[in-house]
């Protein structure tokens, strides 16, 4: 086909659509002795007219109607960096209907609603590029897609949420609480408007789908695997960490049993071992480790948000999306070498050792109904570690377990949480350990 | 195209070659799976029929004939993995003449013949891919060639071989010497038949001039700038690092100055800063942080040889040739948004402090002669530490400069060799800095 230029669509123009664009822009030049054809920048639709913003464009450039971009005949290509369910999810299926392609930073969508979105893509022949909605800057849909495609995932695992893991590092770094660090990054502006999707874990949680869905074929839904977030770490557990040799990460975890085709994900706080690149990744960077049957492990870091990461990712999509329009076929159909094959690991099947802390009143025989309540579970002790806290007349227990599985240590918080003489809700940590197999 | 099988031939049938074999056809169902299309594995060339393998294949399936591979009319895609220059290039030229898609790991070829056979690729209008040719199972050529697309390249650097940075690691770690460890290493099969390869930096140095190239557009000549081996660092010199909080790496350095469209090159043993990812990466793994203009920083660590990574990578770059067979275009020409623009550094552009090891005859005045002749030289010194070497009856100084150029520290270098006293040649290491721009 030989167009002279592409005519490219934002919906939504916030901190991702102004760095796309302006990018886009910059870029023009190197773009068109790329591709052969002039990227044109055509219409942002935005909420309201009347918000200053940092990047200014051309009044008649704006719009407040999304519609107008995905019905326009001459809009080629539409990015959707507007975030949300809806109205994202319906301007993206009138879209694809309409034959335009599209690109997304939108983690929660396909999370939700990504079997559809990508089912009309393929119908259509157009092509629904995502690379920015996993980890911001860090290349890695494009390196677990075609990259790595010889091979199959025994382990993906890494920092997906910037945010958690700034807070985690400052108060490793400074032994300051996390709400003190919580304040100084909302400060910052590196809290989300929901919190909950920084802090409780759900921002990784989206991402993990989506790379579960990648490497396994696998639509995980929330709910079907543990999520936890970081609002209950203390400094004594950095500390607790540091003595094992370890730091505490947010890490999303997606492990394939190759026996049972289980895949167990999860999105939890966790002791790493040191030795793992995962563990020395630090302030508001992410990190990924990929460990493929044919590669071994590749760890890729980076910048997991912002601006200009998140826009760098947007273009590599772009291109790719110009490409097709170029006439290239769409890539082809994401690789289920195991869809049917694979399924969700349930809890039994996961396994794993623990880290706990207990808060409990200081009276003797505290130790031993815990102990015994653990042993009634099966779960056996590893280590132990009683310290006072007396401003509170109590104590607080620290322990690991050796191997057991997430069912057993779910009883086991439960009959703990129903122990006399305990004072707080019990803080698990996952031990993580990339060797071990983990389900089973 | 409505074709039903790819039909593959290898050139090469040695560690790499048998790995790519053994996994192609392992990974057959998959690759059907996700191409819609069977890969046929039709023929090996070998340099001798009677050497064992590990590897078996049916014995009508070997040819001592490479040209017979290159010039089958059946066959769609060869896979250079043999090596070397000649016979390499002059099979790949005839195979991309004869319409064959082609994939390599020969980073040697590239090297001195790229701008050849890339142009002769994009004239057939053929898939010419090269990932295995650089870090193994890293997926760098492919990052940097589409997912960092929006990017300009301020700083790509990092660990590109990995049997020095294990021999480095074990000296480290073992307080061994380099001799002691070479031979371990040897032992392990870790060491290239022409060992300078690994040790004198010229491995890393053709994949140096690879990624200044895909960087850059750049070809440099070898000559043309700084290839430093591991040979003479010591266990001194590793503690010294130490103490100053870094690692000895031989690391790769490609640097641009976008004022002066100035890149520096350089492979060369440095001090690297913990901080960085890349003093982390031990033992046989690579590693390579990339700083684009959108992107910020992105590290990639991975296994950097090996014929499993190698396999890995040689079969994503068959897989993008198939897609081309199938009727995409081949991907955009390499993208050189400088092309003509970029030149290479000189040395007295190409700034950074420096940390020198000196051993020396145990006499008054050596220290002040050495420090006139580095004033001399402009190159002034920021450290200095002297310590006895009794059963020598000498000393060695080591000391660390404050921020000079190459040229200047050459210019020292030669004068100091020429100072009366001086008993080894001194031993030179770059203070590697992130930040510092570093061309001028």
């Amino acid at each position: 086909m030989s167009k002279k230029s592409i005519r490219v669509g934002l919906l939504g123009f916030g901190v991702v659509g102004q760095g796309a664009w302006k990018h886009l822009l910059a870029d023009g030049d190197g773009l068109e002795r790329l591709l052969g054809v002039r990227v044109e920048l055509v219409k942002a639709s935005i909420r309201s007219l009347d918000k200053e913003r940092e990047v200014t464009i051309p009044p008649e450039k704006l719009t407040t109607d999304s519609w107008e971009i995905v019905n326009d005949p001459e809009i080629d290509l539409v990015c959707e960096l507007m975030g949300g369910i809806e109205p994202a999810r319906e301007l993206t299926m009138t879209a694809i209907a309409n034959g335009k392609h599209v690109v997304t930073a939108n983690k929660a969508l396909i999370c939700e609603h990504g079997a559809e979105i990508f089912a009309a893509a393929e119908q259509a022949g157009t092509h629904y590029g995502f690379e920015a909605s996993v980890a911001g800057g860090i290349p890695i849909i494009k390196t677990i897609r075609e990259s790595l495609v010889a091979n199959e995932f025994r382990l993906i695992y890494g920092i997906l949420n910037g945010t958690s893991n700034y807070i985690l590092t400052r108060m490793e770094q400074e032994g300051a609480s996390f709400d003190e660090v919580l304040d100084a990054a909302r400060e910052l502006g590196y809290v989300e408007a929901d919190e909950a999707l920084d802090l409780d874990g759900y921002d990784a949680a989206h991402k993990t789908v989506i790379l579960a869905y990648l490497a396994h074929g696998l639509w995980a839904r929330e709910g079907s695997f543990p999520i936890e977030g970081i609002r209950r770490i203390s400094t004594e557990d950095l500390r607790a960490a540091g003595k094992l040799n370890c730091k505490v990460k947010l890490i999303a975890v997606i492990r394939r049993d190759f026996d049972t085709q289980g895949v167990a994900l999860g999105v939890y706080p966790a002791l790493v071992p040191m030795r793992e690149v995962i563990a020395r990744t630090d302030g508001v960077y992410n990190g990924i480790s990929v460990t493929g049957s044919v590669l071994g492990t590749t760890v890729l870091t980076g910048r997991g948000a912002g601006q200009d990461p998140t826009a760098s990712s947007v273009i590599s999509d772009v291109v790719d999306a110009i490409k097709v329009i170029l006439g290239e076929k769409p890539p082809p159909k994401l690789r289920h070498t195991s869809e049917g094959a694979c399924r969700l690991a349930v809890p039994s099947e996961v396994e794993g050792a623990f880290y706990l802390r207990l808060t409990v009143e200081d009276k003797p025989g505290q130790l031993a109904r815990v102990a015994d309540t653990l042993a009634d579970q099966e779960v056996s002790i590893a280590t132990v570690l009683q310290t006072g806290i007396p401003e509170r007349s109590a104590a607080s227990i620290i322990l690991t377990t050796h191997e057991t599985n997430e069912h057993s240590i779910a009883m086991a918080i439960k009959a703990l949480g129903g122990l006399q003489g305990m004072l707080d809700k019990p803080v698990l940590l996952r031990m993580f350990d990339s060797n071990n197999n983990n389900t089973k």
